[in-house]
């Protein structure tokens, strides 16, 4: 997502330590702390401005939710929403998915949602999808047994692609929408990038996966 | 599909037992003595009026070919063409699906493809789907080791579906193409329905997968 330079962005997300988490290692094993409850903790890859995270947590308030982004300019947009909303169960973390593992204990995390991840189209990048096998690796070490990821895009290359990387990693599909939108699908949130491109006519395809009991 | 009862059906299929098979289990293992030459064997389940089969057959000299499809006035449409063409690594057969490890040795099969399979859409008749498990179940058993399973259809629910059922099987998705007449595939042949229905600008869905092995 290209974004407009925000000088004030860094200070913004220093003052802000109750909802955006700047030094993550700390909380590693820890996040039902800075919860309200204990209660299963969900979390979405590449959060961006945040509207999908923030109403998933309005909608589910017996879930827990952090979003993980890195970019400094995208994060502070859903940072401003959490301060508006004053959520008891959304908590961001401003880093790279890539690192989880040094920010999230083994189980730790009960699913994980990917929503328009960035399609990287070209072969030589592969490895930077967030559905490429390094990062199932990741996914796998975090979530408990079972543990589920919700994907959804609007590039088919990219859902194509997806669908054989999870399947030759082991996972299983649950599901598959070719058509969310046109589907039976209920209690669908739209991330910012959905509402644009589906208004457009664009199809959504959606997958849920999990993890089989080998650990 | 429907079509026309033809009362010269069983008559013209019973004079042409070089193509085609009536008496299939005497045939069982012994396939590979019904062709010229000994070399994989690939076979439809689903084999309508013949054409793909039969342009497999000529474009593949080195696969052995075997169409599989129950219907009497379907499948004689697919002899005439054999007939016409009397190409030496294609066979039909003429039985039910289901029954086809009746009909083949474990590991006999080195490749299936389903194309276009009734979808029955509704959920009470999901067994009758030949991406339903217990299907599933007979393809694993004359299929040899890491043996494929190639699936194209039109029909989006039956694509969600089948994908699915495939990876909860244990099947894994070696690729998958959401809009097979739009991609870079290169060797599609298409079938009657396929050529009828893509023209009308409906998207083909296609899937590899294989069963891994587990034997």
């Amino acid at each position: 997502m290209r974004v407009r330079n925000k000088p004030w962005a860094p200070e913004k997300i220093a003052a802000y330590p109750q909802y955006i988490v700047s030094n993550p290692d700390e909380w590693k094993g820890k996040w039902t702390d800075r919860f309200k409850r204990k209660q299963p903790l969900h979390i979405e890859i590449g959060t961006g401005k945040g509207q999908f995270i923030t109403e998933m947590a309005k909608a589910h308030p017996d879930i827990n939710y952090v979003g993980v982004e890195l970019q400094t300019n995208v994060i502070v947009l859903a940072l401003e929403k959490l301060i508006e909303e004053d959520l008891p169960n959304l908590q961001l973390l401003h880093v790279n998915g890539e690192e989880l593992t040094a920010f999230f204990l083994p189980n730790e995390v009960d699913q994980i949602y990917l929503n328009f991840s960035d399609p990287w189209p070209k072969t030589r990048h592969e490895k930077r999808r967030l559905t490429y096998r390094s990062f199932l690796e990741t996914y796998q070490t975090i979530l408990r047994e079972n543990g589920e990821i919700h994907f959804k895009t609007d590039n088919q290359k990219l859902f194509e692609y997806s669908l054989g990387s999870f399947s030759q990693y082991g996972l299983i599909l649950k599901q598959v929408w070719l058509d969310l939108h046109q589907s039976e699908f209920v209690g669908n949130i739209m991330t910012e990038y959905e509402e644009k491109f589906s208004s457009r006519g664009q199809r959504i395809y959606r997958v849920e996966a999990y993890f089989p009991c080998t650990k």
